[in-house]
């Protein structure tokens, strides 16, 4: 269950039909997902902005690197030239550069093109702690695979959360992490949010305001740095310029502190944000009747930032309700959020969390 | 009262021993008030980084602009020579730039340096709403007498919160906001936190965790845009470089996202972080037994990172507990936040909040 | 004269008209120049962006920061919002915020908008050793007598170069500095460039490729730093988003280099770039054959970085050509470029140059 | 033959002992070279900035994005921390993720390291005119054996340039480019520049201000595009700030300006700096006397700056010098520069250029 059917409404804006990044219309995500043996625990995720070839068609974009201990690639062009011109991919640290390498082998075998040049988007955090990260075992098939399941009817529906992807063996907040996803509509736009969550402690856990880090009883968590990092996608309809965009993905961090992160030093806290320019600004205004005044500005750009706050907020907390307790190399063991404390301690809190979920492990 | 007093603690770390930014060794704290007739309700708030002459010993600093709609001076010369060399002065939007060039007479009188070059940093939040901001009522004298207030014992001891200053007539969150402070003290180091609060939507207002905006009862506050922007300011006495101050100060955003605020468009969403320089970054190392380890980078600035957003928060909070109902220009009125009511919503929430605090204003 | 009636032709584009800033249709320039007794060497200089009220029709903007050691006033909201809403202001350092102030009373006085926020734009560079610097001559007449010259049939016109305006006083590479302006016209668009020059070491002067610099016999320049900052206004009216404008704005310092400027540590080397936006891409690239391909991405911004590069560098040899000797406060005497001497050392390096020039100082 | 073989002396500093990078004490530089068949056109290029593990041992270094069109890895990191903690490489467009995953392995193989988390740097331009680039012919073991050279006393000492390493296959200006360098040495510390040149238009090519692009006889260069994107590096042995690399790194583009480019939109024009630490600001202040004086600030840069600059320039030239014709892919030929010419355009410019140089092609 996600965290809204327990009754954990975040924000105040409606989420869209399946509160998820593909409510945008032609964003498909896809994942490819590896586990194996003892120490395997890994993948990759892509998210297409629509489903057309994006080296053909470039979709406007923009980035903030809020603390940028991070080994995405591509980031600096999609800065200068506003634009991304391939599916943006998720995965494990060490596999960014092999993964960003399949992708130029995609491009070929799949859409025909042969490009000179090409600015794989690959972003990546740590998951060490339950796989054998040096071992790179993402490769070309899994990139392919990850692509093709993004650019289908199923990639463009219910995205799978959790241990998927490139989020299977990640840690969030000291509990199992892994892929969120969220999203807001209002005036006939929609922002999607699709988190790779990995980072956080333990006692600063907070869900739509409630403390529960510090309430939940287990014992610590394993490992020194129980994960670092986070990958924010921001995804809209409207078309907005890169600049507009730059501003909406700053937003995304606002989300990333109310669940409790302070940005840690070696975490990568990265935000990429795209429009599919489906939309435009005058429609968005025309539907909206606040916004219809002289001197507007760029005020349409508010619910776009208060949508991607909360998108981004409630994204973090669906990766760490739809997460399973994993074991992994060496033994390792990362425990899922105990949702049943989650529902006592959100009844102490006076908050309504319905429900029989998933008990604290023993 | 302020927060803490109401037994609102935010975060997990402890406070210096004012809760305020002046518990940062030599900070100092001056504000010249302006309240007269019906609509003059403005003033000017001095931040001395140390009691002696700034220009002729510069502190190393650093800024980050999350929302740049604003007019501070001085900001784009901090970034590129890592230092500031005058006080920190803050006030409403269109007296900015007379305070920048009364602080240039300041030198001269109070120092005896006539400079051929200067770099003013002066901060400003939007007090149109209460004041005659176009009137530009602060001069040279309201300049002189907040810097001298801050270089006295004085201004070296308990900071004086709400409606003073250059936070007279501000905004928060739909209440009545203005200048707010806070600490964190940890390994013998500490941060302080003041802000001058102008910004947020009423139904955004968070405490703590609680959604009190949307809970609190009372008729929509006046004014199409009830306030916006709001300026950070963090002191710390750890000698870090000026990148390093950048990504505390990056921090500081973290602490008002947790109050609510999404950076609202036409917000001026500021901070300026210095550091005094008094206290050495191995001094620190070696007083938490924690950072007592091999290869640990800048790990040490995590709980500078944690103790700013923590600090933000509560100055933004105080801001609201301190500030006193406001009325105007044009008999515009702003309330303060009903603390009776904050009460009994905490209570709801399985919230401590002691006290018998100010009503609602009827 | 000018450079080019020297038969100095720096780079390969041709210029407008003019060869001015004005050459971009409805930029305006307007110059104060107070000289007074033996220590006022000042004034101020206003740059219109179109003839219309610029707070009520903005004006697409962007800003470089090559070298922020500098006092400018309102970059940071250029930055974030893209626009610039007043005129663009330069003058001696200290004055800065007066005219900053002074550009509010001028939009109430002659437009009637009384505005609760604005963002003046004003740059400077440093006039102190010639000028009574601290004396912050400059007022808000003159500020207003800039600014209505910009907007008349006048400021449209020709630009007066050298010793005019925000110039006055100022130094370049150890001869005497000030105004100058140039452009470039290509496929019915325009660049125009203005810079207040006011930096570089006499022995790095390059002229066309020419190190007139350490050729010239003449003595050392008095004053310890002689001459430090430069301002470089760049305008055109093809309608580039704030991206593209910024990315405009970086190659003004390309044309700054080969004058022979390594952006010494203490000088503000800052461009503004707007754009009127009266010409729209697709015309541009209708009229330029080599520009009609496929997947030609933002390549029709080439023909701009050049023009941004040759005008900017032929502005700053303007501003050589036609400053003239200059005694100021203490007796400080900047002397102009020998121009008999240019003209000898091009023939030298088998170049043209034209004419019987001004002649060196005894 | 290098430039100043020619008596070309760019700029008014002296060079180190061997005119380039490796003059840097510690620095090393190895090249791997692969020219196979008719198609294969390519190489890495290693940039080791001291003998020791650079893992273990990382060097302060700083960015600069200037036309972020580029494929490069690893910056953003280096931007937020301010270190390098990989070789540097340099390479092929479409090599470079390969290249990045391959410096893992060099460190387990070589170090006996198993890094979690790795930030190689790895820069490119692109070669696909005279190789088959889309082969990604660039494997695990040239990788090794360009760092091992790095890593030896042949690679501490004479840099081979042009068609080597990461530049075998680039052009610049339209001629043969590739792998440049130089140096400046002063008060007892060095800068060292070593580029990979890959940009600019044959008719803009301007050799110590000489117009050299414009004057050449010859056909024009093949291809639509002759070249793009430019890698600099500069190294220093001053303990310089990342901060205040950063400003030296931005110094590099004043260079490249110098030899005609504008910074081409699809250009990829990246500077990295980075400083070995072995020499204190103070020593340096100590050894040079017009540095002694009270208030200098950041001022010691000032030579820092002019020799990242200088130095820039004339790696730039030396790429051109040592550059021979290639013939690669599809029979695609790129002339060298044509020497002789040069000596004739020079000597009618009144400049010197020895000796009988390398004959333009027929």
């Amino acid at each position: 269950m996600r965290a809204r059917e327990f009754g954990i409404e975040i924000g105040s804006m409606k989420p869209g039909r399946l509160n998820a990044i593909t409510d945008v219309e032609g964003v498909g995500v896809g994942h490819a997902t590896l586990i194996q043996g003892d120490d395997v625990r890994t993948g990759v995720t892509a998210i297409v902005p629509h489903q057309r070839n994006p080296f053909e068609e470039n979709v406007t974009a923009a980035v903030d690197l809020f603390n940028a201990y991070g080994k995405a690639t591509g980031l600096p062009q999609v800065m200068h030239t506003g634009v991304i011109e391939t599916p943006i991919m998720l995965t494990d640290t060490l596999n960014t550069w092999l993964v960003a390498d399949a992708v130029l082998d995609y491009l070929r075998e799949r859409y025909g093109v042969t490009p000179r040049s090409l600015n794989p988007v690959v972003g990546e955090t740590n998951g060490g702690f339950l796989n054998d990260s040096f071992g790179r075992h993402v490769r070309k098939e899994h990139v392919f695979a990850a692509i093709d399941r993004a650019r289908s009817a199923e990639g463009m529906g219910v995205v799978e959360e959790g241990n998927v992807g490139g989020g299977t063996p990640m840690t969030g907040y000291g509990f199992k992490g892994g892929i969120g996803t969220a999203s807001r509509a209002f005036g006939g736009s929609t922002v999607g949010v699709l988190v790779q969550l990995n980072c956080g402690r333990r006692e600063d856990l907070t869900i739509n305001g409630v403390s529960v880090g510090r309430e939940v009883e287990m014992p610590p968590p394993e490992g020194r740095e129980p994960g670092n990092s986070i990958m924010m996608i921001v995804a809209t309809d409207l078309a907005l310029t890169s600049r507009q965009l730059w501003k909406v993905a700053k937003r995304a961090v606002l989300g990333l502190a109310r669940t409790g992160s302070f940005g840690s030093n070696g975490s990568g806290d990265f935000v990429i944000a795209f429009s599919t320019g489906e939309r435009c600004v005058d429609e968005l205004i025309e539907s909206m009747p606040e916004m219809r005044r002289p001197r507007l500005g760029e005020g349409f750009l508010n619910p776009f930032y208060k949508a991607t706050a909360e998108a981004t907020e409630e994204a973090i907390i669906n990766a760490l309700f739809k997460a399973e307790t994993m074991v992994g190399i060496n033994g390792n063991t990362r425990y899922a959020l105990p949702l049943d404390q989650v529902v006592s301690i959100f009844k102490r809190y006076g908050r309504t969390a319905r429900a029989r979920p998933r008990p604290t492990p023993p």
